[in-house]
């Protein structure tokens, strides 16, 4: 019987991103020897069809093959969180059924993103959607991409939500995390995961239970190292591991211009590393040789990274 | 054979509701009811799966379903134009095929709206989207919901993209609208039709093709009667006609809060018309008894909307 | 004696620039010729210290000094209004106290534009501000500049406050500037008046008093003629008058980059005309070279400037 | 003779309110009590004019009196440091000069605020300022308020004009903080201060300077004991601590509407605790009974604040 889910989810749980050889097409050989890289640098968990995974992008029989292959490979090893993100209630529960079906451990879930919704639209929303829900959910605050922000009130109100578990936070104001964690001080099992890499380490350092960092999908155990050293408070550690992920996150995210500058950058990275295929979906097109260039230099001579797989 | 779609379209395509008995079903009766109320108010198309029909919220099935309904309905009597904005480029071909094997016009694509795409990335979305598309395709610019503007040099640049035959905006920026009419002043047949149902009669009378707005599902007519109003820039007519078009934006549209507003008051009043159900989808609610009750007395007591139609 | 305001004010009121020989020194030549240029093109009043007459960047003894400048050069030929907007309630005052003592007309205020005021804190400072003004007041609808939008409520109660006279706006939203309108439907005195100069003549032949247009710098008597035909609906000429104006609008405003890019591309046209210094407040400069020579040649090679003076 | 400014400036440097018994008159006594009440709490300098000071809503004479107030009051006690933020050149230099004259040690600029700039037109603003300045400057990064953010290239490139020693930043995005921190961080000398009290602990653990923090105006000692609690990493201390400074963020600055909540709370609160007055400058307005009852309430039976004074 499977086993389940340890509330609060602590750790390293990565975004996966999404190999494909095109458009409709996973690279199922690359995502393998990517759920092995990271179970192998100790990740405790991986995360798919997130931002980093390009959900948005992926046709929906993509998307459930995506699913179906996650939880094949990883077998169990550790949790598998599912993003069920949609604009369409329907689609959002189609793919928690998958999810749920093929023995996914929890799903993920930011407010639909086409047409915004006020406070109390959106709870009314949880509340419903909740009722069906067949796995355990994270609420996921992505305001740059869904143009609605989980407000602390409204988190702590969706926190009593049966079946609701977490809230996982991309908007790298940690003020407003902190003030969250306070409103919630009092729901011992409840989990706080954060996106942005970049402050994963004081996060966790004050009480935060993990990361869902996409430089993970490089270099998992740097984020899970930095992760333990947060943890543990141990501030040699934490300083050089810290430097090093944002020296990541100041060269191999920036390469590009415009908001998906982090995506590609993330992408080729994982292509020039020999772990997948770097083809995107639309609308946006993998680096060309410059660019490509440019990150294999970051790679190998800034940031030196053998040493760190 | 199929009669080609007049090159530039014109008049009123009424971006209509989709009537729904609850998330998934749709309402085929109000559906009819609805098609043959804008037919016999003189519209010149329907515009299916537009931001009025809540395309975002529904399942694809439903959206599928929706597809063939309408071509089967309006049985060839007006052109029909098919909504297929999706932030998956998959998704959207898919519909699109749809839309051409049952027999629909063209087609409506707003960017993908979970990334936000530069405005080079936009175009090469729209080169590479263009090839595989079996409709003629309207772009449809809608920055509020997509976070994306479609600049004027970038719809000058597609409107040379074999295929694209128009621009739908619904930015209600006027000054933008005119900057990118007088860019593609050579393209004689490129239609440009506007959203926001306020700027109309401005529109038309400079020389604007028409309209794609929302209150045409309640009265066809008015919408109509306006377009060919400012079409012959018969002032006197344009004035009456053009304050209650305004009357019925400042009542009708504004009984609710958040920008859901608009979607709720029109979808209630067609309910207390008798036309359809109110049914919406998530994330949003119909209105309850008291908002209906406030919409019930502005179409009573100050549009006397039995006048209108 | 003063003679009153014509109520409500009407036609084409340039929204002067500000010519300067540096940071703190008026070219006063410069705006005595500015002001000639304008006046002999037809213009029926000035506007000083808006947007386009660079009031943020100018120190107060520059701003006191303009105020009477203009009063003096002007001297009674046309109505003189002085942009009053500032972050701080006692330099607006203070400003339009100048403006009264000197013999301007009225006034114009946009919000205050550092902290975001929310409807009902705009309305409160807008009646008390009122209580000590000397002179009759425009509300200035500046969106993308204060980050508050005068919501159509709020325009029709604060029309009621005695002493607000008018309103500019220059959000280029032409179906809120209609439903504005139409709330305020019976205050036959209101004025309205628009910034956009791509939009005048859609909004004068609905209606709508008159521009605030910037244009008008360069060419006061192509303004002046677009308002009269609109006036008139004398559509053979607004069509020519309005691709003029829209021609200008698509080459000069457009070849800086930034929001700076209209300030920048009318102050380099005015001095490539002859008319003033196109030194620049903080934080921009004047166009350089490369710029200014295609300004030139926009002028001359596309526009044929010298017909339109 | 003067001492030279301790860099990088640490601890902890209250953003002071203005105490004020009208729109143009400081409550001096009220004011002196603030002074008295910070610096005995130990802070480590003090900062006026800035958002919290409510700068922007203050005529110049005020700022001046202001200026020269607080020099005498703090007669060097510890180091004083100006906002001179301003939409215009002019204005900024004359502030910055009247703190020099006044003894002031440094001051503080964020980008001017009605014109949005763009990065290199920012950067030139710096470079051109910076020539004429009296005193060392602090960068400001408050992108609320003045809708230009100081992206990290712009900043690492500001760090080498003569006369900048640090970044004061109010973004709360923690991740943008580290990036900025990564790319300066051969710059031993540079300052770097945060703005929301809410991450104060987390910034100074892993090796922020301080804070700029607004609750340090009602209990400065609460702030300082954080900061040197996380100084030394004493977690015991810093998890109790933070708990209170958390607290009053979602108490006092919670009460209000609209973005003025937090400005309106604060300076309520120090009215309640008998501290100064809580006269605001327009366009807000001092919270009225109900709301002060809310702010005593919280301070006596959530905060028990005389317990932390």
């Amino acid at each position: 019987m499977k086993k389940s889910l340890p509330l609060p989810l602590t750790g390293i749980i990565p975004p996966l991103v999404t190999p494909l050889l095109n458009n409709d097409t996973l690279d199922t050989e690359g995502f393998e020897r990517l759920i092995e890289h990271v179970i192998s640098g100790g990740v405790h968990g991986v995360f798919i069809l997130g931002t980093t995974g390009e959900f948005a992008g992926l046709g929906y029989k993509t998307r459930n093959e995506l699913i179906r292959l996650t939880c094949k490979l990883v077998s169990g090893r550790v949790p598998v969180l599912v993003g069920i993100t949609d604009s369409a209630f329907t689609e959002s529960l189609n793919m928690a059924k998958t999810a749920a079906d093929n023995g996914a451990d929890a799903v993920v879930l930011a407010p639909p993103y086409y047409y915004a919704s006020g406070q109390p639209e959106l709870l009314e929303y949880l509340h419903r959607i909740m009722i069906q829900m067949p796995l355990p959910l994270f609420i996921y605050n992505m305001p740059v991409h869904t143009k609605v922000f989980f407000e602390p009130e409204t988190v702590k109100i969706s926190s009593e939500i049966p079946g609701i578990i977490g809230l996982k936070d991309s908007s790298a104001n940690l003020a407003y995390l902190n003030q969250v964690r306070y409103l919630l001080r009092d729901r011992q099992n409840f989990s706080f995961m954060v996106g942005p890499e970049e402050i994963l380490a004081e996060f966790v350092i004050m009480g935060g239970h993990g990361g869902v960092n996409g430089g993970a999908n490089m270099f998992p155990r740097l984020y899970v190292d930095l992760y333990y050293a947060a943890l543990n408070r141990d501030f040699k550690k934490i300083m050089v591991l810290q430097q090093k992920v944002i020296q990541i996150s100041t060269t191999i995210y920036r390469v590009g211009h415009y908001g998906s500058s982090y995506l590609k950058g993330l992408k080729c990275a994982l292509s020039v590393m020999g772990i997948c295929n770097d083809f995107m979906t639309e609308p946006f097109r993998k680096f060309k040789e410059p660019e490509r260039v440019r990150i294999k230099q970051f790679l190998e001579e800034e940031i030196h990274y053998q040493e760190w797989l």
